[in-house]
């Protein structure tokens, strides 16, 4: 994808000024998306041939330890009833049962990543708030068991049932209805596809605050109930701050209007925002106001190879005073992933020559010319300053999106050599690349990494959003092996705790990390979530043997 | 302050390019802080000579309705006792339970406006968050009302007293702890004023993600718990998605220790939410981790009229297109305003002519020369597209500072006239003028307002932060009068309900706004507020009396 001949090389190496290449000007790329990031965090090894089943092994399976709590009552046929006489029309309900209708329920009850699989009979489809309030009080009244369900593109088990949960799916209430033009909010159904949502906002002259691998698929209802992070929250800020307004179904069927519009409404407790990464545990999202806004004209991206972790930081410093407003993202990969993504993808590397650390800026601002010229400044700078080595600057949206694909690649071809062990984890900034530096030693003294086919452990790389201290740990094996496993935890949830780091930056709880939290959340904390949750949701019928 | 001589004219009529104008380029400023906006919200009549009183009329003499609760205990010699030797030295416990120390207590009983006095005879000045628990716990167990207290500079009497609530002051709380130069994260506590912590990271080249007026008094720990908004909202967002983590203490004494540095961590309820715009009264903020953004080397100001509310609408369009992330703040003033500044300060206006509306922005960005290339091109857009008719732009800082004065001037020169009915208020845009216009138009049919003396109101006036939908109506009378309150209330409330906006935009709730939440809040939603409340404070001893 990435070849030479696609790039202008504008840095070559220390002391040789920008102003000496000529004719290096870019044309800058106008109203390009950011590119996508597939990142992803899977707790446990993941090994391509289980990556490709048809069918996950149920996750009470995988998790042995796990019973279906007795407490919850069980579908009957008078329950399926009032469902279809709720919601109406077929395709609102799938009903399974009475036995049958496994290829309709399977891709409700198991993740895309066919990690989970839960062994959920009915699916129901509300079409309004009304319906998800009259479902809810039902189930809270009969004490049966629900997971909600958005796009089900979630990366920790938080959209699947685990055992006969009812799922509650919002992909029929999906309409956008209304748009400020002038304040930029955005007023949706929670079921709302993020990238049609960015989509609708892109003719406006507009952009979602947030962006993700899975636009196409996940909802926005689901990007708030997890709290996604995603490429844009450097620029943006996170949905605490662009989540301005909220309905929501809470387990008795209480419907909470909190739709308001406004950047501004200091009358109370901010109740939304325990809604906002609460994983579908105390209450449905069915509404969204989300300030939206305005989108750049012009995009830039530059890659360049640095000495060391040191020097990132450095240039990360650098990248934020001298492009401040504009800069949008700061990618960090070691070279290890850089050397795997060039020997699977078999295409030249974006730059010649071996480089300890690369980086992976990109600017977004209303005007190309002068972003451009920061852009060119900034470069300059660090080079003259032997901050960075060498680097290159995407000529035109072409190589902007071959750069952004270079980087993204790196989680897919990590995974060809057998398994990876993923760790998705904020971590200060200056320890930041310790943690795949002593989880390298750690491996190392145990005996289990090398070149050899004897050793399971092939690679510990690292690479991530280091613009928001966000580490993507890939522990890379040849084999499953017990020893990893052991090696690894709870070293790495210790070595973590010992850095007041964060067990899960972005992709939440759900199943995978439940038995965790303690590692970034003090006991205190904890049980005054739990006292949040036994509030809101005294029956517990709300996405059940997840979360805290 | 603004004279003529000291503004360059850059746009002088429609369909004059900028281009004409010659030599007019501007020397940008450099490292200047925004200016500051004193705009208060006094709800009801504040006449100029009660300003100026020496002692404010007791709280519970304006408001006869309340009484003080007798399931609050009485301060005994044993508790008072308990607190000295808990606190030790004597400037952590100001003694007035005996008699007397009326001039020692009388900066903690009463606001700074002179609008609310509470009587209360202790205050408590913690030195660390275990005093903090201790004091609580204590109070907690005897059913001891207190009210926190940070710098005392809020305006809706939500940081005194209103009978005997015990005082605890924060301020001895005041050290800064850390700061990641690399991620801009800075831990402080809570009793930190604004101002020194803005200071601190002007120094290292970062800037606090909020400003306002009472910045050289007000506690960092004050504006989360009041959720200030203030001058930067527009540019950096709100506190929900600035402070990263929090310490605080609940009326148990518990310490809920949530001291994250990272900006992304996904691991369970974000409690700390609610103590954001929780106005002290489920618990006191201890310590705040604070997401601070690089403090902009260049800062422009643009001054200019326009025709009507439309034209002004499209004018912030327009600013959001084409300045983009660089622009920091965009006011609106209607012209009234404008005639009533220069009448009472005798200078200049900044522009000649009449124009119905006037609006400043100002932009803050990396680079100098490519903000003020950005504001020259906005402007001569919008004069050649006639949104705008007239407009200056401020040469160098000292400039700057004279047109933020003239807008801060507003609210000090609408009270001369005698007193002024103020609503500080969030309305969607496309309708926040019209109740300027409403209120003129139901004053004019009760025959209250004119320019003879038998008229109770002299003027109904609008201006605020556009940018946040947030608008100052401002009411300026001869004299009290019932008439004009009955015409107000509950006509301006009822009007924001019915456009959804929001009765208190940024200065919360307290004791001024406490009965009339339900214009911006459904019963739902502040029944489970309530129910927030009763969790975390059963005794209710949190600052009794205000919020909901």
């Amino acid at each position: 994808m990435v070849t030479r001949s696609r790039l202008v090389r504008v840095l070559q190496s220390p002391g040789r000024r920008m102003g000496a290449i000529g004719g290096a000007r870019l044309v800058p790329c106008h109203a390009i998306s950011p590119a996508r990031c597939f990142a992803t965090s899977v707790p446990r090894l993941l090994s391509q041939s289980q990556a490709v089943q048809h069918l996950a092994r149920l996750t009470s399976e995988t998790y042995p330890g796990l019973a279906r709590d007795a407490k919850y009552a069980s579908l009957t046929a008078d329950d399926v009833a009032y469902f279809k006489n709720l919601l109406g029309g077929e395709q609102a309900v799938i009903d399974g049962t009475t036995g049958g209708a496994e290829d309709d329920l399977k891709p409700f009850n198991e993740d895309w990543m066919h990690k989970y699989r839960g062994q959920g009979r009915l699916v129901l489809k509300p079409g309004s708030t009304e319906d998800v309030s009259q479902i809810l009080k039902y189930c809270n009244d009969r004490k049966l068991a629900v997971v909600p369900q958005g796009g089900n593109t979630g990366l920790v088990g938080g959209s699947v049932p685990i055992f006969d949960e009812i799922i509650i799916n919002m992909s029929r209430m999906n309409q956008i209805h209304s748009f400020d033009e002038v304040s930029g909010s955005l007023v949706l159904d929670a079921g709302c596809i993020l990238e049609v949502a960015d989509q609708y906002l892109a003719e406006r002259g507009y952009i979602f605050p947030l962006d993700l691998g899975a636009k196409g698929s996940c909802h926005v209802g689901g990007t708030v109930a997890t709290n996604a992070g995603g490429l844009r929250l450097l620029r943006y800020g996170s949905l605490h701050g662009n989540v301005l307004g909220m309905e929501a179904v809470l387990p008795d069927g209480t419907v909470m209007n909190d739709l308001c519009a406004l950047r501004k409404n200091n009358t109370g407790y901010d109740l939304k925002q325990l809604f906002i990464g609460g994983e579908g545990t105390i209450g449905i999202i069915t509404k969204l106001v989300i300030q939206c806004p305005q989108r750049s004209a012009a995009v830039n991206v530059a890659y360049f190879g640095l000495e060391s972790y040191e020097k990132a930081q450095l240039a990360f410093r650098e990248a934020k005073k001298q492009l401040g407003e504009i800069l949008s993202a700061f990618e960090l990969m070691d070279s290890r992933t850089q050397q795997i993504v060039h020997k699977i993808k078999g295409e030249e590397r974006p730059l010649e020559g071996e480089h300890p650390f690369y980086c992976l800026i990109e600017t977004s601002g209303s005007n190309g010319d002068h972003d451009y010229e920061k852009l060119e400044k900034f470069l300059e700078d660090v080079l003259t300053k032997e901050i960075v080595v060498d680097g290159v600057v995407a000529q035109g949206e072409g190589q902007a999106k071959a750069l952004w694909s270079w980087r993204e690649s790196i989680t897919e071809c990590i995974g060809h050599g057998g398994g990876v062990y993923k760790y998705d984890v904020s971590i200060p900034l200056a320890e930041m690349y310790s943690l795949v530096e002593d989880v390298k030693a750690r491996m190392g003294e145990a005996g289990l990494i090398g070149e050899t086919e004897e050793h399971p452990v092939s690679a510990v790389v690292g690479y991530g959003h280091m613009g928001d201290s966000n580490l993507h740990l890939n522990v890379a094996v040849r084999r499953y092996d017990a020893k990893v496993e052991e090696a690894l935890e709870p070293f790495v949830y210790e070595w973590i705790e010992k850095r007041n780091g964060s067990i899960s930056a972005e992709h939440g709880l759900g199943l995978a990390k439940k038995k965790y939290v303690q590692y970034s959340r003090n006991e205190t904390v904890i049980g005054l979530m739990k006292q949040i949750k036994k509030l809101y949701d005294p029956n517990g019928i709300m996405n059940p043997y997840k979360y805290i």
